[in-house]
């Protein structure tokens, strides 16, 4: 008898949380995964904190090397390979052995396409000098930090005010103590909040003594002695001796465009519940792969390791035989920028907005402890309800010590599909040092009944 | 017209809270509210903190006080006035002023009975010495800080390892820097915790210097000049300069119970989701009143600051003619000790197995965070699921910075009758100084997921 053959393109988290769940059901079969890198399931959210010096070595950012993977698990890894591309009927893949140059091809009974995303690089003049980073893998945050290490540089400009810009410039002012001038041409950092929101985040990343330059485009660099010396903008010349580029990624899908496989949102691979594509042999996980918003209940794209992860097990799981879908996220997320916490979950009022709901939001300042007890500090959360129903739509939270993570209320609420009432009544854990008797979350949940309905 | 009056006995969290609502709702009401001590609406929970000397003056531990309840609300507060009987058919009670001595009677056409809980004192010899002090007022507080000032003492013995228990005795040994000793009767500390996470909590007193009696029970207590000089137990003799009495609380019931209303589990009064006792006139809310457990769906009495809050808001919209109810709770409660938190919520093993359940559960440790980054903690998680279903029945955690508010997820996946899959499924917060990729709670879903089936 044939052994099966399960090729796996990408071994980051989705790919190699797949390969882990299908050798679990599938003792035999072969499982070999093709990964275009050096490194296999690292922390792709830990690389600004290694560049900034606040964790060390790099290998700590690896959960496990291609040897473990071998080792352990009888996961075949071949790290410096590239996928070319995808026959799904044929049932073969091309691969291209980076340090050999070797070209060769691979059949597979099923395949799970885990391919990620890539930066967004804009196509300016002067974007090749030394000194200018896209974070989009580990092996570009080494060459970040070997960069710092060689030439120490005292001012950097950031690119983009999205949850990489942010963190860059955080650790790179906080960790480094380095000027950072942060640049975006959206009027307000973190697109995925609400104006009001961010403004907070802004004020936050300003009285760090980070220049935040909003609504001015970039348009260039200059260099000298081919190392990045400025940063031009619609505005005028801001003086760099590095530059992050953090303008977003886009699904690394081309590849499956290619070979026929149906596309959805953002150009991001179709996926269904099971993470199966549009082709029967043919799976999809992770930054590459579309999933449905929970809340809207449409096709929704996000790159984000908690997704990633996710589709990685239901894709392995399935592709092992077994039994299990994700039914959609969130879009949660969660940052920090010293001593802020930021995050969001569910639908803005701006996508509320675009998706025609009629709804009302609610936005309070309170404290992350019982107001008396020492070391409480400012917090402010926003809710988004829709009108009529009193569904819970989405919530947004800015503020001190343990306030982030209080999203997370919200987001089990919200998979539940909660009204603000039924967030108002759950019982949440409260004492002096950690809360007031009324979360935070209730606080405002109770807010926006006044405005959505109820009592 | 008459005006409508309505009375409340109890002017803590519950009563207040009612007849803030109350006063929304009904703006020509009278709304008179007798209160026993000389205080309303103030967080007990925060008395350990005061008696510590980490929070004051004690005002800060007072929401609103009745001379603000009076101009911003027309709420009537007469504090140091014990009601001492009810007619709920005649729409009287019966008042005595304590500090003039004079009864008299006052009529209701609605009444809500707020009397919260008292501390339970168990009959043994010498416990009228001075320096032992039971915590269920903000004035035994006071005088327990009063104490603490004068007397200075070096030497604390905490009867009952309960929330009050530990949380004295952690503000004596890490605030003040006492010596101190915590004795319990019972095997572990914590009861609405399992032994093993009990354990935990355990070695966590220990560690930061305090001495731990457990399976010994209290006798009595030596006294010189007055004051306490030891702790009589049933293994022999402990010195102390003074006694910290956390044996738990009752219900303030007997009041209700003597007026014919129906009383529930633990002797708390029976009330419904709106509040509404077995008189048409009368509700009751906080401490003295009972809910359900919405994971049992059984009759279920606790006495927490959080409930109490919840249970005034719902019987006060009542009350005012509103519609609101509360469909129960969960018993979610969370405490500090030094650097380790602790929190619990739903059905422990034990309940699980007093209610006849098939059940499984998992227990797990991991990190607060990242674990490549700074500050990350150990964190342990236990979950207890439904065998067969895959329903979610509770889960209790001990950790360190970050870990117990976490509870709140669980608590939340409870509320919305969530199975350990869709625990496992949530779309949470992620960033590494906050929470790993999959959240601790998510890992010990997944554990328990190979118990309770599924993948």
């Amino acid at each position: 008898m044939v052994k099966e053959r399960i090729l796996i393109i990408g071994g980051d988290a989705a790919g190699m949380s797949a390969a882990g769940q299908i050798r679990k059901r599938k003792p035999d079969a072969d499982i070999v995964v093709y990964e275009r890198s050096g490194f296999t399931s690292y922390s792709a959210c830990g690389i600004p904190y290694y560049v900034a010096g606040l964790v060390e070595p790099e290998t700590r950012l690896v959960v496990r090397t291609p040897e473990e993977f071998r080792e352990k698990q009888n996961i075949e890894v071949h790290i410096r390979h590239e996928v070319t591309a995808i026959d799904p009927d044929g049932g073969k893949i091309t691969v291209h052995a980076l340090e050999t140059g070797r070209e060769f091809t691979d059949s597979f009974d099923k395949l799970l396409i885990a391919t990620g995303a890539s930066p967004v690089v804009p196509p300016v003049e002067g974007a090749d000098a030394a000194g200018i980073f896209s974070l989009g893998t580990l092996e570009t945050g080494i060459e970040a930090r070997r960069f710092i290490d060689d030439h120490r540089p005292e001012h950097a400009v950031v690119v983009g005010g999205g949850y990489i810009g942010l963190e860059m410039a955080e650790a790179f002012a906080c960790v480094r103590g380095m000027k950072v001038t942060l640049l975006d041409k959206s009027p307000q950092v973190m697109n995925t909040f609400d104006p009001d929101m961010a403004e907070l985040i802004g004020n936050a990343i300003r009285s760090i003594g980070t220049e935040l330059r909003l609504g001015e485009g970039l348009t260039g660099f200059t260099s000298r002695d081919g190392r990045v010396s400025s940063v031009l903008t619609e505005n005028g010349e801001i003086p760099a001796d590095m530059v992050i580029m953090g303008l977003g990624v886009r699904p690394n899908s081309s590849l499956a465009g290619e070979a026929g496989l149906k596309l959805s949102v953002r150009d991001s691979i179709l996926a269904d519940e099971t993470m199966g594509t549009s082709h029967p042999a043919v799976w999809a996980a992770g930054d590459c792969a579309s999933t449905t918003h929970l809340v809207s209940g449409k096709p929704f794209w996000v790159a984000l390791g908690t997704v990633a992860n996710k589709m990685g097990r239901v894709a392995g799981i399935s592709m092992g035989g077994g039994s299990a879908s994700l039914r959609g996220v969130l879009g949660t997320a969660m940052s920090k920028h010293c001593d802020y916490e930021v995050a969001r979950t569910g639908l803005s009022e701006k996508e509320a907005a675009e998706l025609g709901l009629a709804f009302s939001s609610s936005v309070i300042k309170t404290k992350t402890r019982a107001g008396y007890y020492p070391g409480a500090e400012p917090m402010h959360v926003k809710l988004v309800g829709e009108d009529g129903t009193g569904r819970l739509l989405g919530g947004q939270i800015v503020g001190g010590q343990g306030a982030a993570k209080r999203v997370d209320i919200i987001a089990a609420a919200l998979a539940a599909g909660m009204t603000v009432n039924d967030l108002v009544d759950l019982d949440l854990g409260y004492a002096p040092p950690f809360s007031m008797a009324w979360d935070p979350v209730q606080i405002a949940g109770r807010e926006l009944l006044k405005k959505t309905g109820g009592e």
